[in-house]
């Protein structure tokens, strides 16, 4: 269809390009690059007139630079008349401050999200939203995609016996029930608990690990302090093996140094966020997620298409 | 007053405190730092319930940085309950994508200024702005400030005689003639032109030069290119001495370079962009801007205690 087109910015170029070959598409012919000031200046070099457009930009670091790249771009495309704009956003940044978890926080997730609209956006798509609740930040249509199948499929090759699925948090115990279905397999959860103040944490586990290879699970491992804890109480608590999987490979600071020197045995990522070259680790194997972000701009430009009949 | 806070965000601290210090206040308690990640982190370390809150952030470099802190900062007064939120901006960036110069171009001078309303700012400051339509892009009042009298006043104090106020271009005329006003003095325009297409821009003055002294005034000096070719043409045009100012120091790529090399007697500018170390030689001459942002923020503040009269 000559009017579903596919742009990218730069924070993920090698997973845009995995999308539009998946779905057989040429990538839009458009340049995110800067003026000499640093000011974000967008070169679209092709018509959008009429057409369903759908950009693809992950709000990883630099994340201040990546939200302004797609808002300008997003901007650029409202003032060239495209039909929609479709903001495919694998990993959505500043979800983390998505309440106020302090007095005179600021909520972030919802700010991202009004900027976006501000911008011009009609439809998001997105993965692993830290909160669920995100998508009620937005007044646009939010479809949410799960990397869940993805994982569960890597572990079901890999065959291995005895599963039990950890979530390193109460929060995460959902998204680890999920994964244990798959898998058929039952799980366990983390009780981060502080006995006195200013006393160390203790790694309490709920459910039965002995002897069993625990997959630890989460939606972001970001400077791995959890994740590497959570490990090594595992495997002090008797487990045979840990391995551990995530949607978004954040790994900021000392993240790679601790995943290194942990009990993990393999760390499973995909890559909605790119890893640099410091972080190509042997422990770290990374999933693709072009074939589900790729089906999903298929269907929603099929969407798109058949309510036109009705317009 | 206690109801008058000002905060600043991390691109002009220096500023910032000229501009408290001028008011008689205490800088509010707050930090802009950064998680791990590189998302923007705000700790409002004072309550700023019911207060008139003004805070200060040129987006100046580095822009996507600058315009997000300032936009997470707006959140997160908004949510803490400041009664009005009053965003000075002493560099407005981003303004000279401010039309669709060429086919699909976005409109980055709009987008900014909805950005920062959507944020929840309920009126913006700022200075020479590179179009005055720009205060239009706003549905909130805007107070712009002129750099034009902290400019006269330095030159008028310089004694120079025989002076000839320039405008390096069409679009700065209304600009230099007020500054031509204030030193009594005649203008002059440089009119580039490109006799044919592929061939070098010709610098064609009008105006008489011969024997004055040049003063070419600009809002914005970038890259320098265009006012050290100015320059240079109205020497050879026999100007006895050319001297360059503006509001706006961006000083990008080769422009420090160029202005060392050219013959430009000195520039002034001012201080709304901070100049890096690697920027400040002796050709260049800084002037506050701290006065007239601190009286404009006394002036609206006074404004908006007024109006609770009548709320
Ligand atoms: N980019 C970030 N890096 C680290 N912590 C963050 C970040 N954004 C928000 N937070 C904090 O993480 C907490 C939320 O995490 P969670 O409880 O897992 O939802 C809040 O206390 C936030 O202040
Ligand atoms: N940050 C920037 N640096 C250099 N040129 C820019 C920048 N932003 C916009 N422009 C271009 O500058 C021109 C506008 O300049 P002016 O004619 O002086 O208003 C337009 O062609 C813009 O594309």
């Amino acid at each position: 269809d000559p009017k579903l087109k596919v742009f990218t910015c730069n924070s993920n170029p090698a997973l845009a390009k995995e999308i539009v070959d998946h779905i057989g598409l040429p990538m839009g012919n458009a340049q995110v690059v800067h003026f000499s000031d640093g000011e974000v200046q967008i070169k679209l070099n092709e018509s959008v007139r009429g057409a369903d457009v759908f950009v693809i930009q992950s709000t990883c670091a630099p994340v201040n630079e990546h939200v302004m790249e797609l808002l300008v771009m997003v901007d650029a495309l409202k003032r060239a008349s495209a039909k929609s704009i479709n903001v495919v956003m694998p990993y959505y940044g500043y979800a983390r401050q998505d309440r106020k978890a302090r007095a005179r926080d600021p909520i972030t997730a919802k700010l991202v999200a009004n900027l976006i609209e501000t911008a011009g956006a009609h439809r998001v798509i997105t993965m692993d939203l830290h909160a669920t609740q995100i998508q009620g930040f937005f007044d646009i249509p939010v479809d949410h995609l799960l990397g869940v199948p993805i994982l569960a499929k890597h572990f079901i090759e890999k065959k291995l016996e005895d599963i039990v699925v950890v979530s390193p948090d109460h929060g995460g115990v959902t998204r680890a029930r999920k994964l244990a279905e798959r898998l058929e397999a039952p799980i366990a959860i983390i009780d981060k608990r502080r006995p006195e103040p200013n006393v160390a944490e203790v790694m309490n586990i709920v459910g039965n690990i002995e002897g069993r290879t625990a997959i630890i699970i989460d939606d972001i491992i970001d400077t791995a302090g959890t994740i590497t804890l959570a490990a090594n109480a595992l495997m002090e608590a008797g487990a045979k093996a840990v391995y551990a999987c995530c949607t978004h490979p954040v790994l900021s600071g000392p993240a790679i140094e601790r995943i290194q020197n942990s009990s993990i045995k393999e760390l499973i990522v995909t890559n909605t966020i790119p890893l640099g070259s410091e972080k190509q680790i042997d422990k770290i194997k990374v999933l693709s997620v072009a074939p589900i972000i790729g089906e999903a701009i298929i269907r929603v430009h099929e969407e798109l298409s058949v309510s036109k009949l009705f317009d």
